[in-house]
């Protein structure tokens, strides 16, 4: 997606003349009317000195909220050069989910120091959070969340939220727990005001519920989520304790992310990894070798083949001129069913169950490709090569080539899912390069056979 | 992602023998426990005679969710078969979003008989929506959001809201539109609850808008909102009314649409259609065909340029062997290299100020993945070829080959998207095409010099 400059960025000059003028009040006001994410952006255009300058204006709330939204280097940055006092005060202040992200960039001993600093009860809550996978629900969670019991009336539960609501990162739904904090119901805020005021929260409480498992991974999580259209979902740990909440801001990272780390596979392009434009370029290379040097070791499988069949070529070098054509043709083919397959499973436009349909329907498609383009390649022949049998073969293995690419394209994903291995590893090169093997061989077998070479 | 079968298939036996004792009252109660999108699955197993059968026990407000839920085709075929005071009835009470996004699946003849058995506002809401185009924020907006006038108390506002909650998609923003229509503020139901109640809206409402015009492309609109992380977004006309908003599981929609659509692309394999399980074969490979033509055209140029220099391949058959491999390295290096520009550019990770920058680190990054294989290539050619000067032929051209891929799957994506192209565009099998030739070329030239063929 299109990412533009901020709106924000206009008021660039004027806060620099505040700056000059050591103008404290209006470097508070100008930076209050924008939104969190915006001020971390205009934070890029100063420096380390100026930022600490305006953090020990801004109140805690508005500039723990710009925190969260800042680069994971400057927020580490900032948080070295202000002072203890504050830095203890804004780290109490963040969102448990962000201060978890934070602290896992740093190195442990940092981050206990950073826990020694904080109030008792919030370091005991970041300490929890870091025991879990960082791409399981539970290290996506906040655990602010709003909590009633079910006894109380409907009136009761709206003078408890006004009083709680300002800690709380999402009030619009309210979570009922029994006194064993397992999760027993959750009404929605539209719900409670439209209730009657006197009402129990126990009759109007929604209890079949729709819950995430603590250790569910990040990418099911999110599919959940974006599947009911719910602003947040519960998680429980496996006693069916309320842990915390995800909400729809963390899904959309994620689909992101997890849509990423699926496109990277599928350019066999290795790890994703967030800092692309800090990152130095061995670091980049190492991270790509590993696929590269897998693809070349299955090309000298193709050179082998050729050379098998050198006294093929010897006899007929203008065979040679239509290995390009068959083994680009094929990776093509293959590498297109494959990105339908493994986006359809991704997505469950594909399910498991739709394997053979699948299968049929990609014979079906390949052999109409691979028949389009033999009939293109057999022109081809007999324009350049003035050799109907050297048409012909072309033509034949161009036809079986393509219907197998396809089938298989389509076919590999399926399996490796099956099999447990994400789909998504079968990238346009891996196809690419299984094919040029195979259809080396099914062209010079043709070829011998139609030829009559040996 | 990963979608798993739901936990309502469950009760699929107890409705088939609800179903065949026809106990109305036993069928409302087993459903009204799911959520909608669960029936939506369940109702998967029914036939079309047992779907009209519950959705004409079901109250409406039910029907319509459920209704929102199901498959295109299958909201068609319900649609015909209910009867008419009913269909009214669901379609009046269908989020208006939905309801267009439904419309535009019919012909207009049908839209219109549609139409006119609904209620008066509800078909005008509709017309009007229909003229928006469906990729933008106008096509996707939902025009049932709260809206208050900034003269009340807080008192006041919750009263009404009370009123209105259940007409509405979205009540926790409230915006404050002027006498004209003009948005000129935004609260939150959290703040409204937090607040005195005798405060006016105006003292406390929020001035400085983040709005999305209603011409904005949703790919733009949905980078906007997973930005701020709001739950909702106002969309204003070019006169600054309010028109709609757009609520944050239209942005995980649009999100998963514009990935796939950047993946299709990316695998070279057409437009991406909603419905591949049921499109027939014909239409899916003509979908493919285009991008297959345009790079068999290319493919023949490679065997143009094997053709061309047929004497050195005369002269020295195992130069031949070596092509498959330094096309495929060429290849699977750009495609790498392409993949990390064009999701870069599509996150935002990398911007188009970052040109040079992104060049000079694949260039360093391409010549060491070059080095490294062309190594390897000179080792194989030492083994099975048993001669130095192939090999150091081999060697360079993988070297030069592998960067100039690396460096030009890098630019292609920014030359595009500088153009006001799609990058996505560059595909891995263009690049492959692409790189096949320019590797060949550089392959020959290099072998007629170091082994002096002519």
């Amino acid at each position: 997606m299109d990412r533009e400059i901020s709106r924000a960025f206009l008021i660039i000059p004027e806060i620099r003349e505040f700056l000059s003028q050591n103008d404290r009040e209006a470097l508070k006001e100008i930076f209050y009317a924008y939104e969190p994410v915006e001020v971390a952006e205009i934070l890029t255009e100063f420096s380390l000195k100026e930022r600490v300058l305006l953090f020990s204006l801004w109140n805690i709330d508005f500039a723990a909220d710009v925190f969260e939204k800042m680069e994971k280097d400057d927020q580490i940055a900032l948080m070295g050069a202000i002072d203890e006092a504050r830095r203890g005060k804004i780290l109490n202040e963040l969102a448990p989910d962000e201060r978890v992200d934070f602290f896992e960039e740093l190195p442990e001993e940092m981050v206990n120091r950073f826990l020694s600093i904080m109030e008792r009860e919030e370091a005991r809550d970041a300490r929890e959070l870091m025991t879990y996978d960082a791409s399981t629900a539970g290290g996506r969670m906040t655990t602010e969340f709003a909590s009633l019991k079910e006894d109380i009336t409907v009136q009761q539960a709206l003078e408890e939220l006004r009083k709680t609501a300002k800690e709380l990162e999402m009030i619009y739904y309210i979570y009922i727990e029994s006194r064993y904090n397992h999760l027993v119901g959750v009404i929605s805020l539209k719900e409670l005001i439209m209730a009657e005021p006197t009402t129990k929260l126990s009759e109007i409480m929604h209890t079949k519920l729709v819950t995430i498992p603590i250790d569910m991974d990040q990418e099911h999580m999110a599919a959940e989520i974006a599947k009911y259209d719910f602003l947040a979902l519960p998680v429980v740990d496996n006693r069916g304790r309320m842990k915390g909440i995800i909400t729809v801001d963390d899904v959309i990272d994620v689909i992101e992310e997890e849509d990423t780390e699926d496109m990277y596979k599928f350019g066999a392009a290795g790890e994703h990894v967030e800092d692309y434009m800090s990152m130095r370029p061995t670091l980049v290379a190492r991270n790509r070798i590993t696929w590269l040097l897998i693809l070349v070791v299955t090309s000298f499988l193709s050179g082998l083949i050729m050379q098998k069949f050198s006294f093929a070529l010897e006899s007929m070098i203008a065979l040679s001129f239509f290995i390009p054509l068959i083994m680009g043709s094929g990776g093509n083919a293959g590498t297109q069913a494959a990105m339908v397959t493994v986006r359809g499973l991704a997505t469950g436009e594909i399910r498991m169950g739709d394997i053979w349909r699948v299968v049929r329907k990609e014979f079906l498609i390949g052999a109409m490709l691979g028949g389009g383009l033999g009939v293109l390649a057999l022109v081809r022949a007999l324009i350049f090569q003035k050799s109907s049998l050297l048409g012909t073969t072309v033509a034949f293995s161009m036809i079986i080539t393509v219907t197998a690419a396809t089938c298989l394209g389509a076919i590999l994903p399926l399996i490796c899912k099956r099999l447990g291995i994400d789909p998504a590893v079968v990238s346009g090169p891996l196809i690419t390069t299984v094919l040029d093997i195979a259809s080396l061989l099914i062209y010079f077998r043709i070829a011998i056979f139609l030829l009559g070479l040996s």
